[in-house]
């Protein structure tokens, strides 16, 4: 099958053999944002057009792909839904192959002129005060770990621009909440007075601490973020460790809010992020297990066994 | 004496009478961002040079005209301090005056050749957990209720960019923190997503509301501040309407981190802002006490009537 995780700024197109492991990888920068005139075919075609004319079906994608910006929309599914929900809600899309700008085509699949690819939907949740919430493509990442989670219940945080938090129980997910952490961070650091004292630098761990436990002061985060620009102005943080600062005190408020009464959580994600949530747990002495990287691939390999219904 | 509250942004000088009555007002946009190579002096004489010809003295000015980017920076005095230490903590710039451009001088004051002001320190403040926090043009509104507030203990709560909430027992300002929620509203309005589901439209009292009782729910700020998207996506709430949820969230979030314990606080300021927060406060049930704009002035007369010491 060929696995598509299709978001807002980038594409990631993954061939996967019939056990559901990784053969070939494929990256771009051709985010649904900059597929311009709607050509998301022909975006699809360039990052795997090859893979397709060599028979390797199906093709199932998550993401933004699926939001009223990407190629087609696909309603949110309601929680609570685990794997049967979401892929029986998923949606199709088809066009035609583009004979004309393929290489002289030898392969059997010549004849092939409609080609189909299935959009996974997002999930949408109602809060216990009835706030609603919504996820797109992360739910793909929750799915992928089901499996090893197994049954009972689990919490789950998938850290990202807008990270997500999500509650587990036999193997359905029951409700999440968004956290808009990262992009209050890109903002603040950008376009705020706290930026003006913060230069570039590597990752400072001790500043990153001192964040997050300043996160469990009173006072709250719009306090805590001025003291951000206020322990610049005394000397007690240089320049290069204002944005590590910065970004312990709005992780450790995420973490705190997130966590009242959880034991441990699921981290699934990898890189960087994923190990400032999994550092600023630690210091809240809150157990985490670190899910592999590979979550999308397994999620979307799940849809694609869960087709035979609807294909 | 002349009253001058320079800020960042804009100055305003004020004509005073011998009783602190404000006879003439005059405000333009020159504040200290917007003046180049240090023209300060003139800067001033343009704004209030007749009144100083005709003899008004001193001159009092506050605000970020005492920071390291304005005239002369004003070394900022350590909590707990009240009118003396304020006072004694001025310091002083002189200049020639630029008889070249002033129109023909008859008044006695013509051989005035130099000119002086006074600049109020801004106010610092050590946390209990050992984190610094900073004022500089507020705590001279503060000195200009003083004398209505007496003597006992008093929360005051001044809005703005970046709002002041301080603590003041008979008659000294004990302690202080700051809440960068005008900032933080600002840069998600113009640089976030959430900017994205926002029209320009009158304020939306209900939806301020709403945001204010949704800042009491769990989950914190930043997962709260999510829901701006989300209840628009959902179509709970318009596109005119998410600015003034918004601003509900989090003055809800700060009306409530600054006021643990607090029975009543003292509102500072006038315009908009101020209504917001009052209202904001009346939907926490936190009563107000709303003191009139010309805390500025009464301020910065109490300053000047202490002068007499080091003038």
């Amino acid at each position: 099958m060929i696995a598509v995780d299709w978001g807002t700024s980038s594409l990631r197109v993954y061939r996967l053999d019939d056990d559901g492991h990784v053969s070939e990888t494929r990256q771009s920068a051709d985010g649904i944002l900059s597929v311009s005139d709607g050509a998301f075919a022909q975006t699809l075609e360039n990052a795997a057009g090859d893979w397709m004319s060599a028979g390797t079906a199906p093709i199932v994608m998550s993401g933004m792909i699926g939001s009223r910006q990407g190629w087609q929309e696909a309603a949110y599914v309601t929680c609570p839904a685990g794997l049967p929900e979401i892929a029986s809600a998923m949606c199709r899309v088809q066009w035609k192959s583009p004979a004309q700008s393929a290489p002289p085509v030898q392969s059997e699949s010549t004849a092939q002129e409609t080609r189909h690819a299935w959009i996974a939907p997002g999930l949408s949740c109602l809060g216990a005060t009835g706030v609603n919430d919504v996820m797109r493509g992360e739910e793909v990442q929750i799915l992928g770990i089901l499996h090893e989670l197994g049954d009972g219940e689990h919490r789950i945080c998938l850290p990202g621009t807008h990270s997500k938090w999500a509650g587990v129980r036999d193997r359905r997910i029951t409700s999440f909440s968004t956290y808009m952490t990262g992009e209050v961070f890109a903002v603040l650091k950008q376009h705020s007075i706290l930026g003006r004292t913060m230069a570039d630098g590597d990752f400072d761990e001790s500043a990153f601490v001192d964040g997050v436990t300043r996160a469990a002061d009173s006072g709250g985060l719009l306090h805590h973020l001025f003291g951000v620009r206020a322990e610049a102005l005394a000397g007690h943080i240089h320049d290069k460790q204002s944005a590590s600062y910065l970004s312990g005190i709005l992780i450790g408020h995420e973490l705190r809010a997130a966590t009242p009464g959880i034991e441990r959580f699921h981290l699934v994600g990898a890189g960087e992020l994923t190990r400032l949530y999994a550092l600023g747990a630690s210091i809240l002495k809150l157990p985490t297990v670190v899910h592999e990287s590979d979550a999308v691939t397994r999620g979307l390999f799940a849809l694609a066994q869960n087709l035979t219904g609807n294909a």
